[in-house]
């Protein structure tokens, strides 16, 4: 079973708290399309996030709300803003970098939010046992058609709601010259 | 007709000279595939870019070499390393910036090399034909699916050795949250 790469934009949880100092009411934001994995979506709206030597503007909203406000950036991404962000899978907020969001309403500052996402997959429960991955597993996968672009330490992400996915930054993209639809296949 | 997206990543192109001055022989380079455009390639060696306050490492190059070196960054690479580069059309190369480039042979300045390309689209002469298009029109483009994605200001780039390909930097394809394989047409 091929495995397609999706390459991740940098982008935004927010906090329910966050969302709303942010943009004053969660009713203000819009969402612009449904993401593969069932339930998800991006918004129409986004956010400035300030380092500590700069600033990047116009940030992608991911929804729904989560308990923590999280920021993923690429390593540049960090680096341009003056931001030491940890590569971290998606919920570990442990030392994480602190941002400051800017939205139309207010800002926040946001601690331990700043993270690199760490290379990982995302199936669902049902793919997951097709391809006898369990969630947490890490894997090595190999692109299915230049058989000398191998990326070990791929994390596995099992949920119902996950379409099957390979996420990596835009750093690890332009490194391995990759574009979201190359397939992958677990070595 | 549809035209497809390829997000462009940073890259460079070298000159004969610089290439030789980096690389010690173009013979120590070794091809790792074909690009659309016929007869551009990757190469499997990489480069560093350093600018005045920072250094992106492993940056691919495409082959084969030009009249001047050229280097292509986002926005976002060439304020992370500490570079003010114009967005410029290939081959435009005024007032642009300058970088180092590290080599395993040695490293070169390479003076007004750095730009961030300007969104545009390549096609061959028969596909222009096609379109109705000439080389240095310039175009708006409308997402085929996500209506209310519209980048004007694309710049055409006609050549019979071209592939049908609109071609933006990974900063606008964060902004507007799109990916390689996304479809546009003309407005």
């Amino acid at each position: 079973m091929f495995i397609p790469l999706v390459i991740q934009h940098r982008h935004v949880h927010l906090s329910k708290k966050d969302l709303r100092q942010l943009f004053g009411d969660e009713k203000s934001l819009e969402i612009e399309s449904e993401l593969e994995h069932k339930g998800q979506y991006l918004y129409r709206e986004t956010v400035n996030v300030e380092g500590k030597t700069g600033v990047i503007e116009s940030v992608r909203i991911l929804g729904p709300s989560r308990s923590s406000t999280q920021v993923e950036l690429s390593i540049t991404d960090a680096f341009a803003i003056g931001l030491n962000a940890p590569t971290r899978q998606s919920g570990d907020l442990s030392r994480a970098a602190t941002c400051k969001l800017i939205g139309p309403a207010g800002s926040v500052r946001a601690t331990s939010s700043v993270i690199v996402p760490a290379r990982h997959l995302h199936c669902s429960d049902r793919v997951a046992k097709k391809l006898r991955l369990k969630n947490h597993h890490v894997v090595t996968l190999r692109h299915a058609e230049k058989s000398d672009v191998v990326l070990s330490h791929v994390f596995v992400r099992v949920h119902p709601t996950f379409a099957l996915e390979l996420h990596l930054t835009s750093d690890e993209a332009a490194h391995h010259w990759l574009h979201s639809g190359d397939l992958f296949e677990l070595c």
